[in-house]
């Protein structure tokens, strides 16, 4: 088995069509359902990590520049799409679970400057997996990595990238979204 | 000039933060902000021509499935998310112009019988470039298409793609929307 509490049946999933499937899995890369759609190509999958590692696989393929822009399409943790209600609901809820919907002003400046300086220097967001975190721990990774070199930090953001992903791909398995009937 | 009513500064948007190409240029292919945001990384750009051209490569570096991927990132025509109010502005608009938010019911139950058709043959929607057609030769073409080849009408639906991206293109650079003061 996949995970703990899996609920979805692997077997529906193979047989969905491309909509079904993005209607799922459509975010388990922070807007970029490209990916996901590029993936239901490979089915059928052996297993839900198998769905993972082909996302895992599609994203290495990319160059440079589009793993770049795959950080670009991610917000700023307590930045401005939160600030708006603007977040994907995914996010939404990491952000939250974090801790950081509920800064203080001073934290909030913080948070803000540290991006700003983060994405000056590195053309990209500073991405972490929040839902393994806290604010603190955040605060503190943030402040650390910025002092990286870039193409360490490329490296890094894309690891906390499927970090996410693998939490999204728990989340929807362990909720077992309503599952089409049989097509 | 690359276009006859270029309203919009190069220079402007050669110095634009990622956020701010991603805010205007975010949509030029359908739900693929991914692209744009790797495009970025290309700047600075001799002309908005080249923008596109950076983006027809990214396309064309892309394996099978990406593009496939792209194709499904679309919309039906007069499909599902027309009917509930979730197309993206840009394709509201185009659909809006091409006259397919104003079909009979019939018109519409044909639609919808000829994308299922072709979704369920190719494993992606039907693309086509909707500005530059009406709701009768749409129709025509859909039916036409429908016979080709898989690999026919990947590389059309691509083809489409990009003449999309070309229009919506002109249509910011006409609007010259709102530009960033000098960072």
């Amino acid at each position: 088995m996949d995970s703990p509490c899996q609920k979805m049946d692997l077997e529906a999933v193979n047989s969905m069509n491309y909509e079904q499937f993005l209607d799922i899995f459509g975010n388990i890369i922070e807007k970029c359902p490209v990916i996901t759609a590029a993936v239901w190509s490979r089915r059928p999958f052996l297993s839900f990590c198998e769905v993972e590692d082909r996302v895992s696989e599609f994203i290495e393929s990319l160059p440079t520049s589009g793993k770049e822009g795959i950080l670009r399409c991610h917000p700023d943790l307590a930045g401005r799409e939160q600030a708006s209600g603007m977040l994907t609901k995914e996010s939404q809820e990491e952000q939250n679970q974090a801790g950081l919907t509920s800064l203080t002003s001073k934290e909030r400046e913080r948070m803000m400057l540290l991006n700003t300086e983060y994405k000056q220097k590195f053309g990209f967001p500073f991405v972490i997996c929040a839902k393994m975190s806290n604010k603190d721990q955040i605060i503190k990774e943030l402040t650390s990595r910025v002092q990286n070199h870039p193409s360490v930090e490329l490296l890094k953001g894309i690891e906390e990238v499927k970090k996410i992903c693998h939490l999204r791909m728990q989340d929807i398995l362990c909720k077992g979204s309503p599952l089409p009937t049989k097509l």
